[in-house]
């Protein structure tokens, strides 16, 4: 079987899945590209917050094959002086608005390069001044996915926005299940290591490997899938639970051996 | 790169997500031609709502390239006698029931033709009588984009269903974001001219280029990115401030020049 | 115009789409067979709702063309002894836990195969204990959709899990619209027969073709585009208007002739 080498294209936005936005996206993507081949990561991105996309961007881009190019667009600066970049960074290319939604994309590709899109030949003609996902960011996704070089867009740029961080451990993420995804990651402990966890006053002790090994009702942690600490109920929303929502801190006392 | 030459299928319901029916047009449509590319616009048009179809289509169709084939099915009347029609609109071709979900399109391509889906070799096998979109739009659709011509599939007919249009200004739609979308066009000014609207008995006399460009909290008008006027509120929903619902008035005063 | 032999993979989980849960899975598969044709058919199975998935699969599969790859994963049990499988049934391919998924399709499909998944070498390397649809049925499906055998991924097994099942008649989905789906088929009734159905109290004893042949405000049966008996009203919920809810059982009194 002959494997296809068209570069996959990934939507990531804040557009919802009810109105025509992702729609006239994949069509002025395919207008300019008829062979590209579209993945929806998620448009459910909560309008405007450009941290759940950060987030969400980078639990889904490194699984994607090497050459992939993300578009992503939360953009609540459309039609301002806030710049269009395309960002090469490890294997994978990143197309949208310069925002901080790629702060955690740097973090993790210290190597990356970043350019300011000015070259407007790849814009549609006329582009809205509140729809550049449709009007630059897709055809010019589009035309990296048909192999023109990112430096071909415009000029390097070196002081990207990128979102305040804070190494205060927080839940930066609450998803489907109720999952409370922290900012803590493996580094910061030993492989023997078992973080003892305080949210909202109560004490999370319980440490497990899969969600079904917990007992029931409660309240555990566990290294999630995107790479950070979670805290999870076997069968239930550990947010509900906790009445936990996104920014809540999060005491860490590392003290329990394996 | 090679270019594939595949027609784009769009998908356009109110089938939500939720349940098969998307899997099972999806599979249909794969049967008849494996090689089919199959974009979703949305499947989140309010049941049966075939006037938001209507406008969502309008503000979607003319991204895609030249030869989509655009299944659009919003139908209430499924089984009984309303028509299966195809329309050759520009360089559109459109599936799907004779009920008024084309009439934007008509209304923008006056040189379109329409065609009675009547063969029926090209439906599934016994087609149910509560799934159209299934056994008769998905194949139908599938056969176009392998090249068989709109002509094949049944007489040409000038007596389409249109919905009730009406000149008076008002709100066609509301957005994720809250924006409210009217059906006046540019057409009805000069260039010099921006409208002064009334709306919910409230004068929104702003109007702005870019949505950052407003003042926080205030109401303003904006020429939005399907070509008509939307009233907007920056970082907020118009809708909500107004309590504005579809099809409520618009007042509309041409008076100021830029 | 040449035929694209890729199969295709489909999606159906409860993974919702608004994580990059979805994303991820698409990269996974895409990392493995970059020329794989990815069709969703749901993400919005309720969250460990494995019935629903169940009967949702069942409604899906048999519209996709032959050789399909159906990646089906709602799994409370993740990372726990449940065995992830591969199901031979018919045309198809099937990939996911060994919950009771794919129940009816074993019942459609008696001469199905069934393997337990053992060949760590098709899995992404070091698979989470969170997250086996990102780290072991994608490459699984993606490594079939590149064709190799099931049986290369480990040992056939006959005592595959099954839902408890039940021959009374209940209400087994209630879809977007409000239709009631029973799991009461064709196969109980002579052709000349129409069932008289009871349910909440209610008597239900029209019987419609199609769903506008019905009465304004009326209760009726109709023969559903999934195979079995729903209880609609047309143009509102048959639900809400009897408080019905998925498991309410469902009365036969099988004794009108046409």
């Amino acid at each position: 079987m002959k494997t296809r080498r068209v570069p996959v294209i990934t939507l990531l936005t804040d557009f919802g899945t009810a109105d025509y936005f992702v729609g006239a996206v994949k069509g002025a993507i395919l207008s300019v590209n008829p062979a590209a081949v579209i993945a929806d990561i998620t448009h459910e991105i909560p309008p405007q917050d450009v941290e759940t996309a950060a987030f969400t961007l980078l639990a889904a881009y490194e699984t994607f094959p090497p050459g992939t190019i993300h578009f992503a667009v939360v953009d609540p600066g459309v039609g301002s002086t806030r710049r269009p970049i395309i960002v090469k960074a490890g294997r994978s290319l990143f197309v949208g608005p310069d925002n901080g939604l790629f702060t955690y994309v740097y973090d993790r590709e210290p190597a990356h390069q970043t350019f300011h899109i000015t070259a407007e030949k790849y814009f549609r003609p006329s582009p809205s001044t509140t729809f550049h996902g449709r009007d630059i960011f897709a055809p010019v996704a589009a035309a990296l996915s048909k192999g023109v070089k990112a430096e071909a867009f415009g000029p390097l740029i070196t002081d990207e926005v990128r979102l305040p961080t804070s190494l205060t451990p927080r839940i930066i993420h609450i998803d489907r299940f109720g999952n409370c995804v922290t900012n803590i990651t493996r580094a910061l402990f030993d492989n023997a290591q078992h973080p003892t966890l305080v949210i909202k006053r109560k004490v999370i002790d319980t440490f497990v490997d899969f969600y079904s090994a917990a007992p029931p009702n409660t309240l555990f942690a566990i290294w999630g899938s995107a790479g950070f600490l979670e805290i999870s109920v076997n069968g239930s929303s550990a947010a509900k639970m906790l009445g936990a929502k996104r920014g809540d801190a999060v005491i860490l006392k590392p003290q329990k051996g394996t």
